[in-house]
């Protein structure tokens, strides 16, 4: 990743699920207040099992997409939590829950809570760039995350706009053109190693930044390994310094 | 229009040029940066003329989207206002103008400026729901608008993402799709009634708001005709209070 200059970005595209927002902790939050009515349920388990079952799930998608001609076989992340819900709930003994309970909970990825720094973080990069989500969410689902986590976005894009999940290119790719910007002109931001990859393999610039407690405390990260990034920062503020912003 | 109650709107959709921005007035200003510089050209009528010449070109495009199998004929807002421009310049006196003078004055559209009413309104507007652009405009153009003139949109979607500009119905159910709601649940907001009557078709609720100087003082204003509106507000202050916002 050589020559790599701070002024040559004009656009920053996050990550957003453990990137930008703590799934897993606001999961088990909004599990303890189920909790207090009287529900006895491992949450953290259940949100790990949850968020297990995203990768499977995107693939099937990939592999519907990838069959039909007209691509009649998208699904998007709403509906993909769905069914991943719908299956592990008589394991984690709450298959007496209400069709509108399901929905509020399946609906617990739009109320998501953002890291410490993220919004301070965004208002200062958003002061010197265009900033924009580069989700596998919904774009419903990331409009509500933002008006719920006051998280300030100049641009909602969404892998369901392409038709496409991450790591698929043609997400990166897309996001560029749509922006209006040379690839090389967008740094993708992210905690995981694997989706920076894929954003510099598609032409992108990457930004690292690391988010140790996403599973928790001793929770496993994706591993690095021999991966270099364009920046590594501790944080959005940490970011928004190195970038100058 | 039966049965409206504010309370049934979940977003609001906003056309842009005319609606939120005052194109004509914008280009104008810009001109006389130039004139200041010793060109002579009647401005309004090349703010005119250039305008002008949209319609034709999104029809081109219309045609050829729809005779191509791959969808191949598409060309984005950036580039038909290009496309104009450059058979204009000859007819104003302009042809001396370098290739980078051409293409910062094309991009004049990313620089409209707002009018009076817009950024408050949208503020309040926005508390109280989703608020998004629903624009022929391109995604690039829209997102570098809002940062030039702070429009504080949730999301800015556009006709480039259905590939088909408004008034197709694509654009409109499209719009309701991407949000998340059932197009009843969405408001369109406009200056001009053609472009709500085809948001009505499309199921959508509509909201006129007259820009009675959007052709300049005397400009002719799209006639509204018979049709009737959910709401009509004499700007956005004025809608923000009649939805309760």
């Amino acid at each position: 990743m050589s020559g790599f200059r701070a002024s040559s970005i004009k656009a920053l595209v996050f990550d957003v699920f453990g990137t930008v927002v703590d799934w897993r902790g606001s999961i088990i939050r909004e599990g303890e207040v189920l909790a207090a009515k009287g529900l006895q349920v491992d949450w953290p388990a259940f949100a790990d099992a949850w968020r297990a079952g995203y990768q499977p799930a995107m693939q099937r998608v990939r592999v519907s997409e990838g069959g039909s001609e007209g691509g009649g076989g998208w699904a998007n992340i709403d509906t993909l939590h769905r069914e991943i819900l719908d299956g592990l709930l008589p394991r984690f003994g709450l298959d007496m829950l209400t069709e509108a309970e399901r929905a509020h909970l399946n609906r617990v990825w739009h109320r998501l809570d953002p890291w410490a720094d993220s919004v301070r973080g965004l208002r200062q990069l958003k002061s010197h760039f265009v900033i924009s989500t580069l989700s596998n969410g919904n774009v419903a689902l990331l409009v509500k995350m933002a008006k719920h986590a006051r998280l300030p976005w100049d641009c909602v894009l969404s892998a369901e706009l392409f038709r496409h999940y991450k790591p698929d290119p043609e997400v990166y790719q897309g996001a560029a053109r749509l922006l209006g910007f040379e690839p090389a002109q967008v740094l993708m931001v992210a905690a995981h190693p694997s989706d920076l990859a894929a954003a510099a393999r598609a032409g992108l610039r990457t930004a690292y930044v690391p988010r140790p407690l996403e599973h928790g405390r001793g929770g496993a990260m994706e591993p690095v390994g021999e991966l270099r990034f364009d920046v590594v920062a501790a944080d959005f503020l940490a970011l928004a310094e190195q970038l100058g912003a």
